[in-house]
């Protein structure tokens, strides 16, 4: 299946169900674009729609737009357009704050409905144990991380609510979500799911799964732009019963009566806190249109093959991956270690190749399907390898370190 | 020096200091916008930066714009161009998620350095009050409500932190900060301004009045486009021993150093949270360049007097005005009631005059001098008594209820 040679990359591209989306993107010439799991690039269509938003809406209909062009739904228009993509319902979703506000409500809610202590795993992602931090500090919660990471590591603890990634961000393993679910269930844990590297990536069958909350990032493989509002997702079931504290008018029942006391709106509308950035939620918007009609399914299996592809072809390098292997469930990303892996990037990007970079020593590269062909991922392996044989990445230059990595 | 006639007006448009700005914007034809207090207008720098920074910075440099356009350091360089305009220095001031989110950091961050009641005023802006509400009932904190407002409500009633606008969202009143600053320092109350009504608009001497916490909107005087990103000041002085409980990643003294326990940013800096709306922030970043040279005691003598001439040209109507008189002094709107407010309002956006109405009454409009002009202001008048005198308000589409009124 995977391929050994061009030719055979051509075939697959040539085959690929998913080409034609390709077409809905305007990369820069010369960038194979590996990084598409931190930023993804815009779709002809969002640049497009911010063009309308800024130029025609918010400058011939200034504040009316907010009527006119519904910039007032479009919080949960937005939440609509992934539910899918989750195994939520459209109203089971809203778009707001970003993933680190959103963990905090969600995570005091949750510990105000039933107290307990506040739980995540070492490797995680760090904003979330900060966020958990905070909140452990403001309330005098008790805080514990999960060892071993295991479902088991549950039991036990009095805990009330664990944060874990669906997919996690060095490595890309997948996490078993009905395992840990069902042994959540037994503890009385509830686990609010970090997907900000697993939506629009891997298949996701959280209400099947018993899962019930859940937050994620709206500008990695959604594409939503740069710093694009994140999501929450409350299952109806519970959402209506959640208080957050972070009661901001328009999570209110009626934001417009202006009313002295807080109500909160019904389900999961009651997590929109301030008013949002309506310039940022409308790219967004547009870039969740791509999604439509996607089988999540298949874009998780391109991008499988893809990362596959790219560890069969750099094989040779004998570099150590930190990701699951090709027998393995994967996210959309892979992380090789190198003892100068930045050097190694720099040099890459330099050739058109942009990865990404995460200390201590973790090349990354994220399989985006929707606008990689085979032939790329080919191509960025032969230049990996070139760069790595040649030495490249010795040029003094490449180590000099950027404000973000 | 109220016009008493439209040629008077042309006068005192040909002599205005601030008559050049109007050049900066790009308004439809035919439109007298009287709600920049609700939403600011764009610039038409800020339509180009907002194209700039989507079809070149996002699109082509992708993930690498961080660092190529500087996205990373936003926060902070929008903050750095507001402080004049509040007596602040360029470094204690940061850009990030919305008043209502700021208000519950800088809240929770006080409360948590001194114990004690949580207060608010009623007839603050709801969102103040809800946020106040939810911390309280997170943290158990005691909620007060100044009654009367005035500062010396404040005695006697171990208040750890008070919220404040500087101009009331509804009458547009100043609050007189050296007074209620005096009176909080007598009672250990830390205040928090709400300058969401009066950055951009009013003179602010916020640290000669002693005042150290603010925050305030980016999208209505400021121009920062719908939903902008607010900002939070923190006076350098007290900023680096507050703790605020949304600890994300960007507020971390290293963010990328990926490092497992939280490190606050030094000052202002940690209140940064999750990853900003960079295209919100871009908006907003070009908007505020507008300000660099304002004199902003110009600005705020101009709507003063753009004010005075709508009262003084509408008096014969009789309105009852709620705002501060021609002898005060005032933000940059006025509110007038009328029992079909909402009616008339509608009547006169139909007519191209645009403001805004609040519940149960008011008719608020709005003078942002940057590019209104007397006879703008002037016409508009003209218009409401019209509307008025002949009860054109009554055709009954008029009274179609929009989502956001």
């Amino acid at each position: 299946m995977t391929p050994k040679s061009r030719a055979d990359a051509e075939k697959l591209d040539a085959a690929d169900p998913l080409r034609a989306y390709g077409e809905c993107f305007d990369l820069p010439e010369g960038v194979i674009y590996l990084d598409g799991n931190s930023l993804g690039p815009p779709t002809k269509k969002t640049l497009a729609r911010l063009r309308q938003t800024a130029e025609e809406d918010w400058r011939r209909d200034l504040v009316k737009a907010w009527n006119t062009a519904d910039w007032i739904d479009l919080p949960k228009t937005c939440g609509a357009k992934i539910a899918r993509l989750i195994d939520a319902e459209p109203d089971e979703v809203i778009f707001c704050d970003s993933v680190s506000v959103n963990i905090f409500k969600l995570a005091a809610a949750l510990m105000d409905a039933r107290p307990g202590a506040l739980a995540y795993e070492c490797d995680e992602f760090p904003t979330d144990g900060y966020i958990l931090q905070g909140l452990a500090q403001l309330t005098g919660a008790k805080l514990t991380t999960l060892n071993p990471d295991a479902p088991h590591a549950m039991a036990d603890q009095n805990i009330s609510v664990l944060i874990k990634s669906a997919v996690n961000y060095k490595t890309a393993a997948v996490a078993d979500i009905i395992a840990w679910e069902k042994a959540a269930a037994a503890q009385g844990v509830s686990i609010i799911w970090d997907l900000s590297h697993a939506a629009g990536i891997v298949r996701l069958d959280l209400k099947a799964a018993g899962a019930r909350y859940a937050v994620g990032c709206g500008y990695k493989f959604l594409n939503g732009g740069p710093g694009a509002p994140a999501f929450v997702f409350a299952s109806s079931d519970v959402a209506g019963k959640l208080r957050q504290p972070l009661s901001g008018w328009m999570g209110h029942a009626a934001p417009f009566d202006f009313a002295d006391r807080y109500q909160p709106a019904q389900g999961v509308g009651r997590f929109a806190s301030g008013t949002p950035p309506i310039l940022s939620l409308s790219a967004l918007d547009a870039a969740l249109d791509l999604f439509a009609d996607l089988d999540i399914g298949v874009v998780e299996a391109k991008a499988k093959a893809l990362g596959d592809l790219f560890l069969a072809r750099t094989a040779p390098l004998k570099l150590a991956s930190i990701s699951p292997g090709p027998e393995q469930r994967r996210g959309g990303h892979i992380a090789l270690r190198f003892h100068h892996g930045y050097e190694v990037v720099q040099a890459m990007i330099a050739r058109g190749v942009i990865g990404d970079f995460r200390t201590p020593d973790l090349m990354r590269f994220g399989f985006s399907p929707l606008f990689l062909r085979y032939t790329d991922v080919f191509d960025a392996a032969d230049i990996l390898i070139d760069i790595i044989k040649t030495e490249e990445w010795r040029a003094p230059h490449y180590a000099k370190r950027a404000k973000v990595i």
